[in-house]
């Protein structure tokens, strides 16, 4: 008989157990960190009502998206976790408390082609703080101690917290009087291209010699948060939103920010402060947390103003990237801390009451299914299991069980009590 | 502007905050207790190959199930975890240690038509332990005590964990030379049309009368698991298959489960132990936590033989029913306990140190956005914040701040040290 094909999709993928279990705490982190801030939970449905999802895309993301009918109904799966949040806090403004706080951990989806990095069914862990009319700057400076809390957790490697602001960089083009999105978009090729390549096209869209000068030597400002902004402010430029901007780009710097006037992140959505993360010794890894302030939520919903400040973790990337880099430390492929062997016949009773007592303690424990030890042994370890217990004739005469060590071989009889502090100490170590 | 529909689809449905989090409480219990049990998690993707989801469904599971085609691939979204363990085992079976013990939670999708209580997205929360070849009935008469753990955490309403054996029932059937799926199938409407409607109906099969009294004696046969045990053994029935299943429901109950011989849980899928779980007060909301044993997990995907025995737990309709029967407890509608509100000039500062402080306890804390304080009181009530710290001028100048217990109305004046202490005993009193 011909079996089905088991494999996943292209751009789908599941991980084994270790790779869960590594992926899983990375997850927990987000999570832990996101509440530790105050941001509640919200959890919107993957299938939403197609000309919701699609009413502001276009163009590339529109041909991403999975679409189907469905009898009378045209569903969509969602792509991000912004459109649905504008959508529900829309449905919802009545019975939400603003600013509103939430976080999201979820399943997006994009049918792009698959090819290396590109997943089209992946994770992103997101936090939006919502005002209602208006939101404080205090929001954007909080957002990168959050970010700060969770890498150092997450990452074997250092960090840096870029951050940035769009009414600086309008401001400033403004105050040149050149076009700022062919301006910005140009100058955002300056890594690729250099200096003379943005010179060059700067001048091929006619723009003035001097301007062209004073851009590259803007793009040019860099160093500690406070020289870059005693140089901004040494430029004296006469324009309301570059003053503007310049304040709060003071506020929001800190000193677990860096500052770099190169980031502007997309043309369209931002309005104020825009944040990336990048690893300092990866820089190919490009940014693995992205985000910024933008003037109003859900135009498309609802006439409320709805200004909001927010940032998005791609995890399933971060995960292979971190996999590639060999940055990624698979621990044990199973939460269980502790195997207990009943060898010994009428030892499964005793068997389940020590798990029992260990459970009580919230030590991870498993009964073995299996009374033959060799077959226990190798599936301990196997599975990463740190401590064995074995249940022998013996043993349950004595009411001594065998401990086992399974990192350092040492292994010693103890009773319940011992056993259940042996083991206490050592979790409470890992936690 | 016309503004687009905001609402979720039909049978779609999000939270509001306070309820997301009463939700997530119940998905960490039975995250929680999945874990301590030792199974490991698992996440399979929710688009899969159509012919593979749909290898064994048919009839009506295959006219709920959302199908779609983009490009050349024939998409489908899963219907529930089982399918997707089964080509998981079956494409990892040389990765896996077995018994394979996993856990998955997670959405599933039906599109059936939605009336009350029928949702077309839901939770499903599973586990199972799969064996290569055998799996030994400890992992049966382990499931009893994780249904327990978790539903006395979960329910404020006596529940009961409702146990029976396939092969007590075919061996029975068969000792009696009937047709084992036409009778079970007339017999499992005994509640609905009583004794004198099964007596009609076997008798209408062409069934004879003194095997028609010894089915109705069978399924009078009650009390507690020892009187139902010694009963089935006086029955003396001649069956090897009877003798097994006695045999396996024996060691499988205990002073948590209940037997009760009309559980059947369909025709096809279970060839052992079964599970029901109900609530003693609200027999109407049916079972609540269902499984059992079956001999082959994947056939259509494997040739190997892997037999196993999991439970599922339909958590969105479990919590709409304890929602509807007003079982359900809402609290906060966020994890934030206290909200820091820097009301002098130059506060910022010291609410944000304050902040990290309780955030390196892991006590959720948040700055408000407002120097307001009406604004922020109001705030924090409408989302149940237990306490508010206000710091104003004379707090500022004093280093005292004033700690504000929203639920008694009490405030006192305390430096850093005795807010943190405060409110961390409250705090480890709550978790």
């Amino acid at each position: 008989m011909t079996k089905i094909n088991t494999k996943t999709l292209k751009g789908f993928r599941e991980l084994l157990p270790a790779e869960q279990m590594a992926f899983n705490k990375m997850l927990a982190v987000i999570k832990n960190t996101y509440e530790l801030y105050g941001f509640m939970p919200l959890d919107t449905p993957i299938l939403e009502r197609a000309e919701a999802l699609l009413a502001k895309a276009g163009g590339e993301t529109e041909k991403q998206i999975y679409q189907f009918t469905k009898g009378k109904t045209d569903y969509a799966m969602r792509f991000d976790l912004t459109v649905p949040l504008a959508r529900y806090v829309a449905e919802h403004e009545r019975e939400l408390a603003f600013p509103f706080r939430r976080y999201a951990i979820g399943k997006v989806y994009r049918g792009e082609r698959p090819q290396a990095g590109r997943l089209r069914e992946f994770y992103q862990c997101d936090i939006d703080i919502i005002g209602k009319g208006e939101l404080h700057l205090t929001a954007d400076a909080e957002i990168p101690s959050i970010i700060h809390t969770i890498f150092s957790q997450l990452l074997p490697t250092p960090f840096t917290i870029k951050i940035n602001n769009r009414n600086v960089l309008n401001g400033f083009y403004d105050s040149l009087g050149v076009d700022k999105v062919a301006t910005m978009r140009i100058v955002d090729k300056l890594d690729k291209i250099g200096k003379s390549g943005v010179k060059g096209e700067l001048t091929s869209i006619g723009m003035a010699q001097d301007k062209i000068d004073t851009i590259l030597a803007f793009s040019e400002i860099t160093g500690t948060n406070a020289e870059i902004l005693e140089r901004l402010n040494t430029l004296t430029i006469d324009n309301e939103q570059f003053k503007t901007g310049l304040a709060e780009l003071s506020e929001v710097a800190s000193d677990i920010t860096q500052i770099d006037l190169s980031i502007a992140r997309g043309l369209d959505y931002y309005t104020g402060t825009v944040y990336e993360t990048t690893l300092d010794e990866y820089p190919q890894v490009g940014s693995i947390c992205s985000g910024g302030r933008y003037n109003d939520l859900a135009t498309t919903y609802t006439s409320s103003v709805l200004p909001g400040v927010g940032i998005s973790i791609g995890l399933s990337r971060l995960f292979d990237q971190l996999k590639t880099l060999d940055l990624l430390k698979l621990g044990a492929s199973t939460p269980t801390r502790v195997l207990i062997v009943p060898l010994a016949d009428g030892a499964d009773v005793a068997a389940m009451e020590l798990a029992k007592d260990l459970r009580n303690n919230t030590i991870p424990t498993e009964v073995s299914a299996t009374n033959k030890l060799d077959k226990a042994m190798k599936y301990a370890n196997k599975l990463g299991i740190p401590y064995v217990v074995i249940i022998g004739d013996d043993e349950l005469a004595q009411s001594k069980y065998t401990l086992k060590n399974m990192q350092t071989g040492e292994q010693e009889a103890l009773d319940k009590g011992q056993i259940l502090s042996t083991i206490l100490a050592d979790w409470q170590k890992c936690n």
